[in-house]
């Protein structure tokens, strides 16, 4: 249990109407206190606001006008006393607030370090802590309704539910080791043992089956549209950007900032690639060269193919199917407005198992079949009710699928009646496994690397 | 008056740990409370917080965990009821729980008003909800305290009281319209009237003198180093750089970004123009170019100009003293730690009147001297007690400047016994124009145009 005061700024960096300055601690209060002319903060209420200046101590100057709030431990997000100075949000104001802050006792808090004081005491689980990055840097709604259900306890429920149960096929275990003279007994837990430990198994089954649309609700679908020149890549980008809500984000790259562009397709975050790219000359192979395209391509989860109606099928078309093997297509028959000359036996024939879709971008027509196809890939035909619970985190795949493989191992020594303390050893190692999940059984390195990813102030 | 109920982001834009949405506005409170899971709002007591969840009226899912503030009427920074949403730090999640708002009636508040606001409804006047921007805009320590005087009304207070004198000038006026008959008492007012008038006008002159000062704390002081190659002027920019604490910032261009760093030498906030370039190069000359730097110099408060100890004066030294001929000047000749070759009774003769400090930046000599010179240009031989009132806005100078104007015409017009109501004409305007300065006097074109470069949320 840490027991220092820590600072830092919980909003994000540049200029602002207002900035936060975050204390945590036992020493938040009176800390804040000493610099704090207005109400004495060490007499106030928990969970109220007071107006007042922040005065240097050593000069007695005035550094800023803030609010100041006041929250007492255990009711915080921290579980220890919080105060939380309002101030102006320029770089030099919140700068001098936290300098002040320091100057008086608080020490600079590492990056995640008040998510991991939440932890450490006990109001958060790892789970809960890990989806709250998740929700800061989430793109998407969907994203952020997934972060959300975890930061809320979903996943931990599930997960501690599921612990439960394997604690109870752990003290049949050890009614069978006390009690091996009873036949009957055994029997009888033997079965119930099987069948909860199978039930288990089936959750976690279930649970990994989502991990895939977790990881593309997390990420995006990064789909990439590729095709002839002139084909209308261009124009399906744009239909795609007009008819959804479009988040367009900068991520800054060692050579050059890279421009991620989302859109939401019927509840699907797909992550358009090199969308600048594309838009800017209308032919990506071209511009970025085939090897490089060929990258981009492997980095996609969804290809969006785009043939011309009026034309033939090429030697061109036939290699991009070519390169495209073994992915998810989808493929655009466009400009259905001109004659067709495309031999769509052939089509079906090249295109194999994916699926075909016949637009009109010009008129607008195809549109809705297109993200009917776009949203089926993704649910696999599953309705979505907005109500599951996904696995996003990658970390907790790696950990579900060890668990699988664990509780597999435990329920062939169940069937092949191996001895039960073999057994025990194995539901006990994945009652482990689930509990790193939501962090009861977890090396204090990895809790302070896991929290080391996060953003300061948080 | 407005009174409609505004919501913006107001924390800066970006990912952090936590981001506020901001409401004012007669129906804050209700509207936060009818998407808020936990406390009833409406029954909190005024500056109170309260965790809970937002929740979409419209599904009743829940959109966001957040920690809400209540702080009602009239104790609030627009003097409306406030409701302060904290939230997550991501851009899906504030931009979320402010569609949410608006979802709920609220109106997208303009750049600026919840500083309007403030300002319409008395809280405080305009040079105060300017400096709330110099404030956030800050770059230095001393101009935020320049911005945190002028918020905290020490200009506003000033402007007021040369006000008040005037307004008993023109009491004293209507006292000689009334009676003129009374000759005795035209003479004593008369006399009164001048005197009061001479105040006013000296302490009008008094700051009108910080302007220079007041722009180069808002500004900097915008300081070029030039020289021959290899005199030391990356050593100098480095030696500036390391004994005082550095701000660098970005500024976005339209061709390239401009970075300025900011040194403070002795309270001057010195902003080193064109600083990569020297760094880069050590030539800015030959870098951009004659021309270029010849404009480069011209944007300059500051010339740092370099010699070398160890050598003669060249020509091109010449050409420099004569591209920076009528500037502020400070002639460094550096590398005293070599055997003098340069000249200096010609040396003494090139420079005219401005300062010459040697150094040798090698071995740390004469950088002491070098910031003297520096603080006495910029104090002009004042000591500043940190307890000033600077000018630092452009349109309070102008205004300032009208004053000193139609004040003066006042005073020539007494002088010459002029009709008194002529005098009370320019006594008039000077009161007026005053008085925009703290808004009193004011257009509301003027009022919408001042806030509208405000940041939003503000």
């Amino acid at each position: 249990m840490e027991t220092d005061t820590i600072s830092a700024i919980s909003t994000p960096v540049g200029e602002g109407a207002i900035a936060i300055v975050r204390l945590s601690g036992p020493e938040a209060v009176s800390l804040a206190n000493g610099m704090f002319k207005g109400k004495d903060l060490n007499e106030v209420d928990t969970h109220t606001i007071h107006y007042g200046k922040l005065l240097d101590p050593k000069t007695n100057e005035m550094v800023e006008e803030v609010m100041v709030s006041v929250m007492r431990a255990p009711k915080t997000f921290t579980r220890e006393d919080i105060v939380e100075i309002n101030c102006h949000g320029g770089l030099v104001s919140v700068n001098r607030v936290l300098e002040l802050t320091l100057s008086q006792g608080a020490r600079l808090a590492e990056p995640g370090e008040f998510t991991k004081r939440a932890f450490l005491n006990g109001r958060i689980d790892l789970s809960q802590a890990e989806a709250v990055m998740d929700l800061i840097r989430a793109k998407t709604d969907r994203a952020m309704n997934v972060a959300l259900k975890q930061m809320d306890g979903r996943l931990s429920h599930l997960i501690q539910k599921l612990r439960q149960e394997l604690l109870e096929v752990l003290a049949q275990v050890e009614v069978n080791i006390d009690y091996p003279e009873y036949d009957d007994v055994e029997e009888m837990t033997n079965e119930l043992m099987i069948q909860n430990t199978r039930q288990v198994h089936q959750e976690i089954e279930r649970l990994l089956r989502t991990a895939k649309q977790g990881k593309i609700l997390r990420e995006g679908l990064g789909t990439a549209i590729v095709g002839r020149p002139n084909v209308g890549k261009s124009s399906l980008m744009n239909a795609l950007v007009h008819e959804n809500k479009a988040i367009v984000t900068e991520v800054p790259g060692t050579t050059r900032d890279v421009i991620e562009e989302y859109v939401n397709v019927r509840g699907v975050p797909l992550r358009l690639i090199d969308t600048a790219g594309i838009r800017e000359t209308e032919d990506l192979v071209e511009k970025i060269g085939v090897e490089k395209s060929r990258q981009v391509l492997q980095e996609a989860d969804l290809i969006l193919l785009v043939l011309n109606n009026g034309d033939t099928i090429t030697q061109e078309d036939k290699k991009l199917f070519e390169a495209v093997e073994g992915m998810d297509v989808i493929v655009i028959v466009n400009k259905t407005d001109l004659p067709q000359q495309i031999d769509m036996d052939e089509l079906r024939e090249v295109a194999g198992d994916h699926p075909i879709v016949s637009t009109s971008l010009i008129e607008e027509q195809g549109i809705d079949q297109l993200e009917s196809s776009i949203s089926d890939i993704f649910f696999e035909g599953d309705i979505d009710t907005g109500d599951m619970t996904y696995l996003s985190n990658v970390r907790h795949v790696q950990l579900l699928n060890q668990a699988k493989e664990t509780l597999e191992d435990a329920m062939d020594g169940m069937n092949a009646g191996m001895p039960i303390d073999m057994v025990q050893i194995d539901v006990t190692r994945t009652w482990e496994l689930l509990g790193e999940i939501v962090g009861d059984t977890v090396q204090e390195s990895l809790i302070d690397q896991l929290f080391s990813q996060f953003c300061l102030g948080k």
